[in-house]
């Protein structure tokens, strides 16, 4: 048989992304340009990640808040750096009102802003500004707060998850009495990031520092989690800032010391958004659709009732309800057990076949036959197929007291397996061999492109300024970029690879999202 | 002794309210005018809030989504009546680009939107787009999503909570085969706000329905709830629309039937706010600040150490840690019970203050006398005085093991208190007995405006068009408009009070938020 989805990974990566989206229910396009509609079975994976996000956030002492949409454009005018770096594409308020003129409706001139408003691309200057409110001893630090927001950075070619116009993200905002304390919060919230998506995404990741080039502008060290896609490119999935003194000294944001002097904080940020979704797809899917890892799946167990349209579908409805309620009364990864007894209408193979689309980890079929004997016939989603995929799909079959019982430790294997499986793919795929440009140029020159292309580890001198410029364009003539220099570092890291001296730390290149 | 706010709620009703968001560390206004920052313990009120009433939507079948903050300016120009009614003040997005020009950061004219994008007022547009593709089939009926986001109207008076330029809320939105089943979701909505708010906020409302010149634009019918503030004024807490099949027909939402036609959908959409936040503090606050019921507290128990910089510090501290872990372990309201121990240097009596005024329904503190003697030392919120307000704060005594074992009670005997409070304010304040306008006219109208104006219950016959604007004017000489018809009606409902005709139903009439 052929596969649910109708285009295989290998065939075009990127339209079988598409179709992921689209056939396992995630998400739309919408009728505004690089603006997506989510969908409920794609809201609700957001909602695990929030959950357990928050909890993690929650747990290392910080606290939530709600700041303004609107930015004025003054605010960013403040911050050059950060209009160099990234704040012109933007959504620009001008108008605070609409008016029919001549029958036509159209914003109305005599309700134009004195001072146009910015959507948020990210809240840095507005919360800096109620940082510095807030803050006026060192007994106010640190002070540590995040707001899930959605904000808005206009991108002219909208990727749905990946790169949207308007996005959902927590944005994380701290200020600290010197670069140590916020220097560990930096490094604290990127770990935080780093065991979450290996733990709760099931996705491995390389935490690291970007290079110069690759910072947040106004950032003195940003760090990064770095994960590889099916297609071996990088998604960079979360974001950690070490951000200076630089955005205190342009807002003010000072504090009086034990001794009585005034300081400049040290502040940091650090965000991911729903591009984590992009992140979830690309590494767990398979030509079949999505397979999701159970700790962030909305239902972890479906149950579709075989009906034939004869009495005993009564029995066959009734044993699925019984099932649901004894699954949901266990315990799995945490949390109680999430199982959907499906009752729409719809044969139960097409059903069967949605739902492996949509990556339910475990999916069940119950008929009167099974309902007689007591017993379950399900599918595991990381264990779709006997032998070779493509063949028959393996439904397995087990009585339903053994069933419930071990669907802790079923949801606990496939969150693992599916994490070794991705795991695997990365260790496997990060080239430690290749000693030169030449090598290097090789490797991601060839001419097959659909062949996959993983990462290097190499060395490098860790060159600035111009220098730096012109190792970044060497490598963005094979549309390649550092990725980040890995907090474990090799022993030894040899010569650099652009320039041949002796090298000073390994960095990560690949081709990224 | 004096109150723990500047004002108390006689003096200055208004000025007291902000004093309470101010002084309770709920919000505060920013520099962008109309839009507010949430502080964290607001927040917490407001996660709170969400969870509970996420809950009884899933429970009601409900789904979450998520649409664009965008909607194109033609989608509110096919609107007509929606605008007429109130989609004027919006946020007007014409630029997707800032550039700094001359040295000046402006609006890139290159970068002039097509089509001008409003930043959403509320969805039905961009989400009836959605259901108009979603929708086929009977088969995909009834569909029922909703959404937490954010909305901005333009307001030229904002205050906190109540009116904000940008606020937060929930929107269902759900279509339906047919009227039926449209209304009696309509109406099951609006009993989940009714028992959310007297269940979750302790605050009573009376629901039923808006007169026709107070329903949402595009609705056959508008259902509210409304609450009793302290000053007498209503506030309408949230409002249930069964839209007809208006925005159907505008935005082509049809289904096949069963038997093969076409037919539109029936709609409804349904919404309640941040306002939620200021109608607590409304319904509950005192003249020493804010008072939580338990059910929304974000901590419901705050332990306050005493430390005296001696040795035995030691003792109260490690005892009130014992003290939060076993209350956390506990259970209260259907959730653990949420302790902290608030560690914050200063001393014990102005922290005790603090959160009084921030409303944490039980105050302990915590000696090493205390710690000795295995006892806790504790405030109730809603029993701050021995006798008169204005005494002496009544800081009660229990041994440690007794006052964990009866927390879920205390809970929630001051959930029911607070409730009880609220609910004998409205009971007592909605007048019956005046029977004509000129009553009505001298209750509402006289000298001493200071003076507690609550509601009045009266009869009417229902005026429509030209009749009702006649009403609506002579109501709004006195500041007056129409609350709604309560749902439950009197036995008998008399004469019109604005005609003298036979009145069909009753009304209540009120000042309004």
């Amino acid at each position: 048989m052929s596969n649910a989805l109708p285009i295989t990974r290998r065939e075009n990566f990127a339209e079988w992304y598409q179709a992921v989206v689209k056939l396992a229910d995630l998400a739309e396009t919408s009728p505004v340009r690089g603006c997506m509609v989510i969908k409920p079975w794609g809201w609700g994976i957001w909602e695990r990640i929030q959950q357990q996000l928050d909890a993690r956030f929650k747990a290392t002492e910080h606290q939530n808040c709600y700041f303004p949409l609107f930015i004025p454009m003054s605010f960013i005018a403040k911050e050059a750096e950060h209009v160099e770096g990234f704040a012109k594409e933007m959504a620009v308020v001008t108008h605070h009102r609409l008016k029919a003129i001549d029958g036509k409706l159209q914003p109305d001139p005599e309700a134009a802003l004195e001072e146009p408003l910015i959507v948020r691309p990210t809240s840095e200057t507005i919360i800096g500004d109620a940082f510095q409110r807030w803050i006026q001893s060192y007994r106010d630090l640190p002070l540590l707060v995040n707001q899930w927001a959605n904000v808005v950075r206009w991108e002219m070619r909208p990727r749905l998850f990946l790169r949207t116009t308007e996005f959902l993200w927590q944005e994380g905002h701290t200020a600290h009495a010197d670069r140590d304390d916020a220097m560990r919060e930096t490094r604290q919230m990127l770990e935080v990031y780093r065991t979450f998506a290996e733990q709760v995404l099931a996705m491995p990741v390389i935490a690291g520092e970007k290079s110069e080039n690759e910072r947040f502008p106004g950032a003195d060290n940003t760090y990064s989690i770095e994960a590889m896609m099916q297609d071996g490119k990088a998604l960079q999935a979360g974001t950690s800032h070490y951000l200076g003194t630089h955005f205190a000294e342009a807002q003010n944001i000072r504090y009086q010391t034990a001794t009585g002097e005034m300081a400049l904080c040290h502040t940091t940020s650090w965000g991911v958004s729903t591009r984590l979704i992009g992140g979830v797809i690309m590494t767990h899917g398979d030509d079949d659709g999505l397979r999701l890892p159970p700790a962030i799946a909305p239902q972890q167990v479906v149950i579709l009732p075989v009906l034939r349209d004869r009495p005993d579908d009564a029995d066959a409805m009734s044993f699925s309800e019984d099932l649901a309620r004894a699954l949901n009364q266990q315990t799995a990864l945490g949390a109680p057990v999430r199982a959907l007894v499906d009752k729409k209408p719809g044969r139960a193979v097409d059903k069967r076949w949605d739902w492996v689309r949509r990556g339910a980890p475990v999916i069940c079929e119950i008929g009167s036959r099974d309902a007689a004997a007591n017993a379950v016939t399900f599918l595991r989603r990381d264990q779709m197929y006997d032998g070779t995929p493509g063949g028959k799909a393996k439904m397995q079959n087990r009585d339903a007291e053994s069933f419930v019982g071990s669907i802790e430790d079923m949801l606990q294997d496939i969150q693992k397996s599916l994490f070794a499986e991705a795991a695997e793919r990365l260790r496997t795929n990060v080239r430690t061999d290749l000693g030169s440009w030449q090598d290097i140029a090789t490797y991601f020159g060839r001419d097959d492109d659909s062949q996959f292309k993983g990462w290097v580890l190499t060395g490098w001198a860790k060159p600035s300024g111009a220098a730096l410029a012109k190792v970044s364009a060497q490598l963005k003539e094979l549309a390649l970029t550092i990725r980040n220099a890995p907090l474990e570092q090799p022993k030894a890291v040899g010569k650099c690879v652009f320039t041949g001296a002796p090298a000073t730390e390994a960095i990560l290149i690949g081709r990224a999202y």
